[in-house]
């Protein structure tokens, strides 16, 4: 038989096996492609077409702080990876090297940026003279390279997408307030655009980033109960400048070191979508980020007039600005539903004969899967209107059930427990040792995902080892 | 002295030196700066926001005819670069070596892609299936890295970004036409846009695409008579397809080979816009691509009522769709006109008390540095006027130099001396040897650029070896 006939097939129950379920609802929104290159994916269309929307929301808004694009090298020498001591401790064991160019042996080893602090200081440590060039605030977009031993799509991979800021300034004080600048820009772009809800908070000294002072995060739960880290911001203080030797001259004439950051957001928000948002019908697109947002159609096509009035729908709602497609393909529009639905397309207008005889249309949310009947006056204002409501109720599903898998432990018992019986965050009082971090890790493989901005009171003392607690921290099993 | 007075300083003068020249501006107008790593650039946020408009504006062009983006890896095993003979013929000399990754050796090296075609290649004959798959249109922003010897800012370098469109066919026809269509658009962009008159053509056996059946290329001419390529569309045939095994199931159930295009424009582009454009005041840029078309800079800046009405000409331009800036710095007026002509930002208004008394303000040109005094009433109409017609003088002026530098060589003679003497481009009929273009490299260091698709016919002979000419040639030196 020819192998021509496409057929939106069942996907594994996201209850019985979550991991599959992601991994089919991946293949089959037709997000990526497997390719030979071991621990690569290939961004299709449908997968592509988010990041782009995410690169143009989130490109707007790091603008609208004063944000200029920039463009470094994809390369990064040995020894100027190595010049910070504890980035390169970092970094190093996870970089691939390019050892040859053309026919010849390098001299010094290059490595495939894994992150680029280093080229910007290198970069910086040129191009900043005085205090008139503060603030520099770059950002990149770019690949980076990771050698990682197990791989997911969107999630972990040899080789992903993300944007890389990187700025510089006078003091540590604006420093730090950039830092929690981009923090609130990912937060806000999350829970805005993605409908993903974020605890903001602050990574501990384990767990923040190689050469850091401090690491600022979002972090936000996936439908299984694990936690998936969704953006980092980065307050380097003066440790990178002094490395890199960074300096400006104030006004005064004398010599200073800049204070800088960094912070990030990548393709794994493509995964985090699927895992917040996705059921058992497949991916389901907050309307802001969907690359197609409304499908149109048309049922019994053949009937006279039925393709041309589905067309005026059409040409109305993209003229209304809309990302709107018309499948007029040969399927039954039962597969199309489904195919519809596995492609997380927002809405669904269904419309036919008898719509056409009633002057009115179905509307379908993907995410509740209601439909309203519209009269086809009203259909700019009713879209626009679903679009709004579910954009606000899917933030707010999404909200509910990571209240609801947010616990409290008061006891290591108690901590030991909720990690492994109920997936979801555990709230619980630290000292702030690391030692007490290690000692949960290898034995509950929770790790700490971060001291939240707005701390509660939850009890004295630490949850591991009883002494005077410090911090609340949100603890989780992690992607 | 404290090192934060910068100023505008002289550069070379472009017919004394048109190399130093080249790299004066590349600087001056802060469009790139050297890093620590050889062979690479870092652009910045002047350069790259040019590349942001070419990007914007050619992507837009690309979906109006059916393409999608995606991203494959950023390597390519040795063994899937391997299997087409004359591609890794062409590309394995230039290419940077991965051979370990993490702390271990690679089993295989991996290249940093030089161009994807064999990635596309083997994702294809996965991702199609039937001739309902096809065509396939897609595209990648991306960088790629070839290890050139030698290399100039944007010219030439080890890594440098792109677009690279990749596409597959049922048919011979078709893939052909996709070519053709791809040149045009190629073609339209630069002149449109960049203001920039190209020549369409093939290129010789001898200069085509590794892997190609044939290459279509626009060719332009820079200010010192040299010829630079500025985008090729690669029509592959099935030879790739046949390397690869990419095939589709037709109606009739047989199974086929599809058909290949490639297509790629690059940030060489930008070297182009100075080469074309640029003038001893430094850079030139054509409304249309500029990231900066207005600068507005207020004269005697601290006298009452300057700076606020200075706003108003900004917000009101701004609203008009313009992209604006001010320069309220404390440096002197003259010293901003110098910067903003090295900057090539298309249009100063310069406005002081005297404009404010009369109320109008003084446009002024950058590309014929022309002024003229508008009534603040007409201001967003004499601007729209003033950018329309530059946009249209820009292209038109560098297609006069272009006409006044292209020659007619009947002899080869005539052809060595016009080369030696008259940088330009020679028109002159080729047998269709390579031995003659072959020797007309050793023997004048031109190339052939393309073979016109408007033919003319200027003798019946071979200006080299004087037997019957198969081909009007362009010639040339080429960057």
């Amino acid at each position: 038989m020819a192998k021509d006939k496409k057929e939106v097939r069942e996907i594994t129950d996201m209850d019985v096996d979550f991991a599959q379920w992601y991994t089919d609802v991946v293949i089959k929104a037709d997000l990526i492609g497997y390719t030979s290159v071991k621990g690569c994916m290939a961004f299709k269309p449908a997968g592509y077409a988010i990041w782009e929307n995410i690169q143009r929301e989130l490109d707007k808004r790091f603008k609208e702080t004063g944000v200029e694009n920039v463009y470094m090298p994809i390369f990064i020498p040995e020894s100027l990876l190595e010049k910070e001591k504890d980035h390169v401790e970092g970094f190093a064991p996870e970089v691939a090297w390019v050892t040859k160019g053309g026919l010849n042996d390098l001299q010094e080893p290059l490595c495939v940026r894994p992150t680029s602090e280093t080229l910007f200081c290198d970069f910086y440590a040129k191009d900043i003279q005085s205090y008139r060039d503060l603030p520099r605030l770059y950002n990149q977009w770019c690949s980076v390279v990771r050698w990682e031993k197990e791989t997911r799509p969107f999630l972990r991979s040899r080789e992903f997408l993300w944007q890389e800021g990187h700025t510089a300034h006078a003091t540590a004080e604006e420093a730090r307030e950039r830092t929690e600048l981009m923090l609130n820009v990912y937060a806000k772009f999350a829970e805005e655009v993605l409908a993903i809800p974020v605890i903001k908070g602050q990574k501990t000294p384990k767990e923040k980033f190689a050469g850091a002072e401090a690491t600022y995060t979002i972090e936000s739960l996936m439908h299984d109960g694990k936690a998936l880290q969704c953006g980092t911001s980065h307050d380097f203080g003066d440790g990178f400048a002094r490395a890199f030797g960074v300096q400006y001259t104030d006004k005064d004439n004398k010599l200073q070191y800049v204070y800088q950051t960094s912070w990030g957001m990548t393709t794994r928000m493509i995964g985090a979508l699927i895992m917040v948002h996705g059921d058992n019908s497949g991916l389901v697109l907050p309307p802001a980020i969907a690359p197609t947002q409304i499908t149109i159609i048309p049922i019994a096509m053949h009937k006279g007039g039925v393709l041309e009035e589905a067309q005026k729908l059409y040409d109305r709602l993209q003229a209304a600005g809309y990302r709107v497609k018309m499948d007029d393909t040969d399927n039954k529009p039962g597969w199309k539903f489904a195919e519809a639905e596995m492609r997380g397309i927002p809405i669904r207008i269904e419309f036919g004969p008898k719509d056409i005889e009633a002057q009115q249309a179905v509307i379908a949310r993907r995410d509740t899967k209601e439909k309203i009947t519209v009269p086809l006056a009203q259909l700019e204002e009713k879209v626009a209107e679903t679009m709004k409501q579910m954009q606000h109720d899917m933030l707010e599903a999404a909200r509910k059930r990571m209240n609801e898998h947010t616990y409290v432990a008061r006891s290591y018992e108690e901590f030991k427990d909720t990690i492994a019986n109920k997936p979801g965050f555990v709230k619980a009082m630290w000292c702030g040792d690391q030692a007490c971090e290690d000692k949960i890790k290898e034995e509950t493989t929770a790790t700490s995902r971060c001291m939240p901005f707005e701390q509660e009171h939850i009890s004295d003392v630490c949850v591991c080892c009883g002494r005077p607690a410090k911090k609340m921290v949100y603890w989780g099993k992690a992607y």
